[in-house]
């Protein structure tokens, strides 16, 4: 790492370094009025429609461990998660704002590589980056981001709208981001034991991109647009299934049926759960950090996602007075309860 | 301190900790939709208008300093300022996010009185807190605040409208929260060096208030309205009057001519700065954090300013090619340069 070019940030100073940052942004929005240069940013999106917001504040530590995520997977994600909630809400991101605080720490050449990843996100799902702050911090790296998207009021969906009968579905599949996690944690023991010993992610490049480049389901909310299907309520899984289950039960006041044997898990993540000694369903119900979309749909649109590899119905809604249950594979019913990865609780 | 109650976190968890944030939270502007408690917030402006947004990202250690700034007080001065940039577009703020990291140092006890500064903000603006993210750091307090306000297009004004001959004005005093924060600064050394020593604020409380808990120029947009008046630009001074100036004169492509003799200061600000050392034309021009406002008019519009106590005119838009100048109270001229407070350079 010595060899590498390594400019440091208060050369710039802060207006230098936004300049810097910033120089190559060109507005892809036609609603992105005016960006970055300004006091704030100005939106306008066509007559009727709403303004969907959202922010996540990652912290070094805390969300991230920078010895094994590269700054530029990091941007990305942080841009991603975001984006995960506007889809949440059956919406369209389109801007986002960026804020940063670093410490003396970082390069300039570090910074820009954490921006080439916010950047390759935008790109990709269409947003443009509008305003932020950067800043610094006495220690470490603090990420804070905000999406704003547009929707049409009568395609927002909210969680407390589930109705008893109604399916539960799942996009993707569930539990690859935390097994990915453990594979990670584990190659940092082994540096940090050994620095010479080279990872070894034993080619198990699905879990692990999982983890580092997690994608939101753009393409899923498209499809309800096609399809002409409107959920009845939805949540994105950053916190793991059985969490966000809840959270959508507690809001829509019902109960569910979860069943085991229908939650997806895909071949890489389920055998390499089963190597750390891990329950594969575990790692699906409370792993957390999928970004794949729950939601619930009326009884009578099954047809509309029963052939969708992208869709699994891996339950349904009842009466509020049954609760939340999961039935197991050997038909055990047990209470859901929810262990997903809380950050306060870790820190 | 030992005698407060002191409510861990970690006993609520994250989902509790929100709860107990925003229990009490009425949404008051009509186009507050959807508030917190879902994946995003919702917003509606009347058709025709423009969506603004800023965010400021503020840390521990950089941006405040808890031996001296209440809690409550932070709270309050987080919103202001990022308030205070939206109402710096000629706009009207009507949302806010909130999104903070906090080490297992704080209790809920302190977490509540930081929310109850940003909801007295929230109740003084007529803005609404919609939503936020609420998590963990390993050490510290960040706050990262995104405002969302609403304004009609042609009401817009950005820096870059600055026309030759056009009047620089400002709103208020400056200098008053640079001398407030010496103040408090040497009454934390004589803290520290001697806890039984009570501070001695020599009952500067204007100059203090200027310091913890700035106010944003609402009534000055309102102002603009009534009397039909439009800045050819605007931005607000959070850096210091000369980088500020600067900051126009670049976007506009003009010069300036600034004259010492008309910078507002406070008496306070005046005599404080003397007992300091401090130049106080220096504290106003480099001081920063006043959060009033600074910008140009057509000279036709001078009527409409010249009797208003609340707004100097402090200068002249002049061409490019001539440069930033401030004009001393002793007819000498210096090129206008930017001294302001730079949070990268200070890190």
């Amino acid at each position: 790492m010595e060899e590498e070019p390594r400019t440091e940030i208060s050369e710039l100073g802060e207006f230098g370094l936004i300049r810097h940052l910033t120089k190559n942004i060109e507005l892809r929005n036609e609603s992105s009025r005016i960006g970055v240069g300004d006091d704030a940013a100005v939106i306008e999106y066509d007559s009727g429609m709403q303004t969907v917001v959202t922010t996540d504040l990652l912290t070094e530590g805390i969300h991230f461990d920078l010895i094994y995520v590269p700054l530029k997977h990091l941007g990305y994600k942080s841009v991603v998660v975001n984006l995960s909630d506007i889809y949440a809400m059956n919406a369209t991101p389109k801007q986002v704002t960026v804020s940063i605080a670093i410490s003396n720490r970082f390069s300039l050449e570090a910074i820009s590589e954490l921006y080439e990843g916010i950047y390759f996100a935008c790109e990709k799902y269409g947003v443009d980056l509008v305003g932020g702050d950067t800043t610094s911090s006495l220690k470490g790296l603090t990420i804070c981001i905000t999406a704003i998207g547009e929707v049409k009021p009568d395609h927002v969906v909210m969680r407390n709208g589930a109705l008893e009968n109604d399916l539960l579905c799942v996009t993707g599949d569930l539990g690859g981001a935390y097994v990915g996690l453990q594979l990670l944690e584990r190659e940092k023991r082994v540096y940090l034991e050994n620095p010479e010993v080279k990872p070894d992610l034993e080619q198990q490049t699905y879990i692990v991109g999982r983890q580092l480049k997690p994608e939101a389901r753009k393409d899923i909310i498209e499809l309800f647009e096609q399809m002409q299907l409107k959920p009845t309520s939805m949540i994105d899984i950053s916190d793991g299934l059985s969490s966000e289950i809840l959270h959508l039960c507690e809001a829509s006041e019902v109960g569910c049926d979860l069943y085991e044997a229908k939650i997806p898990i895909a071949e890489e993540t389920y055998n390499m759960a089963l190597k750390f000694n891990l329950d594969p369903t575990t790692c699906a119900l409370s792993g957390g950090e999928d970004y794949e979309l729950l939601f619930t749909i009326a009884p009578g649109d099954f047809d509309k996602v029963k052939n969708n590899p992208d869709i699994s119905v891996i339950g349904h809604i009842t009466a509020k007075e049954k609760g939340a249950h999961l039935i197991t594979k050997g038909n055990n019913v047990h209470p859901l309860t929810a262990q997903g990865w809380n950050a306060l609780l870790k820190g």
